[in-house]
């Protein structure tokens, strides 16, 4: 018995065991309540005392009922130095390092893969195309089974993309660009659907709005997105508020996922409590769903069985580490991933940028004025305090977030490698750095402004519309 | 501050009392985590105390971190002897009083208000139509906000009906149709729309079923449904699998009712525990939603503050409180309820007909032989051991299965009285009055059985389609 116990419960991760535990506990007292026979109650008693060992064997804490093992990936990253420690959730970015979160630890932590030079390499075969700079400046730098998607390509089996956003205002920043930017690449290389998700449903949860304001947002976050260039024939932008009441598939996959997860999980996984709003709680679901290709049967003909790749910033990753665990207990395959760093803000990299902080962001809407005055104000500089001390000892690009932001928008390799070098030696100095990166983003987001402009409320429509798209399934 | 503070606290409920002290708790933590001002955490703390205080007046019972009050009406039902307590909750209904629930102490202890006379002729006047033999008998006998109903309508207010049923197997049974039966009679004698919903989103996160078995009972229960005579031009069948899809104001109103309903909340209602799927947690907004008229934008043209009428058994009412509750933070009319007591199983008023335990129930598939072996075999009987006994002592009919089913199905109420005297007095015997019974039910059933095999699939397709109905909104 104990042997075949241990044997089931290898795979199980600590919040699985936390609940094996709780449900033996209840048996047990369900028995003795009962007051079964003795040898039945024994029985179950070191079933229950099995399962608490391999609790603690696995996560390193007796077991207390009722207090399951908040997602140690979050709260502990191997150290016990508190200093140490990132803080990374959906909601929550913040690390003490200037240079930013430790993006090698959280491979760790998260159980992720690397994308690595052989992973780049493999891309560029599959699809005949150089990598995209975000891909060899290590911005997207982890992944959830790339390899078997390249597996599946190579053999002719094609996949499709999801991705999306939470449009919890009207203005969106430079940072949100960055998945649209790396998806619109992925699709055009690799030539598969692309579904978009705007969770206006969660952003009216979590805020302080009503569901025709988050709507609204939607709606303006859609155009935003539509400017990044996207090919309407291959692309489906949705918002849960609406495509829920729209779609026959999507909330037969919701509720298939909310029958495979406990409060128990999402409590461990998302840190929810008692107070949050059965809303919240159940709204993981919900993006979770959009993994699966039965959901949306107008664009796959109801089949099931399409791979899905998610490329997104890794604070996104819990919901999906989710959605992975669900997906063979529905009967789904589970989707790959592919993370990218934060976007930082302009103050620094202990954060990520945040539209509800203006002086943290540069939105889409930004004048070249201001996009130049808060660089220059606010954009966290890596150089000596004097000019004489940085021609003599150098800025650093590893805090410097003028030369972070460029390794987002600067694709020019050489010219990049060539700033760092200036940088570096003190050659070059913060003001003459920060003018390349206003130089930089002014014509490109005066350029996406001109494109959003071109974004007429009937293209939005046919974005939105649930409809077969240029692919046959 | 005290002062205000209690001013502001008197209407909240256990629940919402147990959120405040659980939250104030957190927060004088998080200040002493902050090495907050002295006198800042001494206030926060006096507050703490007073909320704790509020509580126990209320609940009669000091606050335990982590354990809400378990709603009270549920577990306490105000004496202390445990064999007097009657369990009702949505799933389960248990008494040892052979007589069935106590429905009057029910009523006090749900908050409802009692079905009188005066109500009930109240209701005559408004319809010119005899009150159906179910409200002169006591078998709708509690209501919420009837005369606010009644007050509306004699202004030409009108309003609309709710009803619903978990489909939990292609099987219906006598039980089941009483609600229906009812509702068709509301609907005739009111002339108002009226909106059916098939749970079995509810059966499939609850059972071990597909969401494809859950909808096809849905569809079966249609039928039966249906084949209790529903007018087809003022009616709207929807299975929340389907409808979720197909509506843009049903998941805006269900996601408005989950902002605004905590873990702590749905807990204490409905005895959901940490170990529940979030499919289970977030369930009751879907029950509620529909009694919003929004949520059919099809029939009230998106109207919102169309007043609803739900008839439903007791048991239900927890989902409806807490919509009542809900209700005006969303700018909302709260639904109005008429509550029947249980149908009870052959074997006895303990519990409620079941349609999982066969020898409990009489189905709507029974044949007359069938109909007349299980009331023989099973139904409870409140005569004598002997004949002699019966003919000395008379009949019990106030624990006589057979004589209840009577109450519900015999209309005539002349001969259901002669019957009631003629067994008690003991003229009647238990036989005899079994036969009586089974005369009823096989026509019933036999014409129920021949009217469904009329219901088509395209009539089903009808009924299901959300539409226009025979009003104007």
């Amino acid at each position: 018995m104990a042997d075949s116990l241990n044997c089931d419960l290898k795979p199980l991760s600590p919040l699985q065991l936390f609940e094996r535990v709780t449900e033996q506990g209840e048996k047990v007292r369900a028995l003795k309540a009962g007051k079964a026979p003795k040898d039945e109650i024994d029985a179950a008693v070191r079933m229950l005392l099995s399962l608490k060992l391999s609790y603690k064997t696995t996560t390193g804490q007796d077991y207390q009922a009722g207090l399951p093992p908040r997602d140690l990936l979050l709260i502990n990253n191997g150290t016990t130095k508190e200093e140490d420690e990132d803080f990374v959730d959906p909601w929550t970015v913040q690390t003490s390092n200037a240079k930013g979160v430790d993006y090698d630890k959280l491979i760790v932590r998260f159980g992720s893969s690397k994308i690595d030079t052989d992973l780049i390499n493999r891309i560029e075969r599959a699809t005949g195309q150089k990598p995209h700079h975000f891909l060899r400046r290590g911005i997207f730098f982890s992944h959830r089974d790339m390899d078997q998607i390249l597996d599946a390509y190579e053999n002719k089996k094609s996949f499709y993309l999801y991705t999306g956003r939470g449009p919890s205002s009207q203005a969106m920043h430079v940072g949100h660009l960055i998945p649209f930017i790396f998806t619109k690449w992925l699709q055009e290389v690799f030539d598969v659907p692309l579904v978009i998700q705007l969770t206006d449903d969660e952003k009216y949860l979590w805020k302080d709005l009503t569901t025709e304001k988050a709507y609204e947002y939607a709606i303006e976050n859609a155009k935003d997105i539509i400017a990044c260039g996207f090919d309407i024939n291959k692309t489906f932008i949705f918002s849960d508020l609406d495509y829920l009441g729209t779609s026959t598939g999507f909330y037969r996959n919701i509720v298939k996922v909310q029958k495979h997860v406990t409060f128990n999980q999402v409590k461990g996984i998302f840190g929810f409590t008692d107070s949050d709003c059965i809303g919240k709680i159940s709204f993981p679901a919900i993006q979770a769903a959009p993994s699966f290709s039965s959901s949306f049967p107008q664009i796959f003909n109801g089949k099931e069985n399409i791979q899905c790749l998610i490329p997104c910033a890794i604070d996104q990753d819990p919901y999906f580490r989710m959605t992975r665990d669900v997906a063979p207990r529905i009967g789904q395959p589970k989707p790959a991933l592919l993370h990218s760093v934060f976007f930082p803000a302009l103050q620094g990299a202990q954060t990520k940028m945040s539209a509800s902080d203006p002086n943290s962001s540069i939105f889409l809407t930004d004048t070249p004025k201001q996009i130049k005055t808060k660089i220059n104000k606010h954009a966290f500089s890596g150089g000596r305090d004097t000019i004489e001390e940085h021609r003599k000892y150098g800025g650093n690009c590893d805090v410097d977030v003028s030369f972070m932001y460029l390794t987002f928008f600067l694709e020019d390799d050489d010219r990049l490698e060539q700033l760092k070098q200036a940088y570096t030696s003190g050659e070059l100095l913060t003001g003459e750095l920060k003018k390349v990166l206003i130089e930089t983003l002014q014509p490109l987001i005066a350029a996406h402004q001109e494109r959003r402009k071109q974004v007429t409320d009937e293209m939005v429509k046919q974005f939105m519309t649930p409809r077969k798209l240029a692919f046959e399934f």
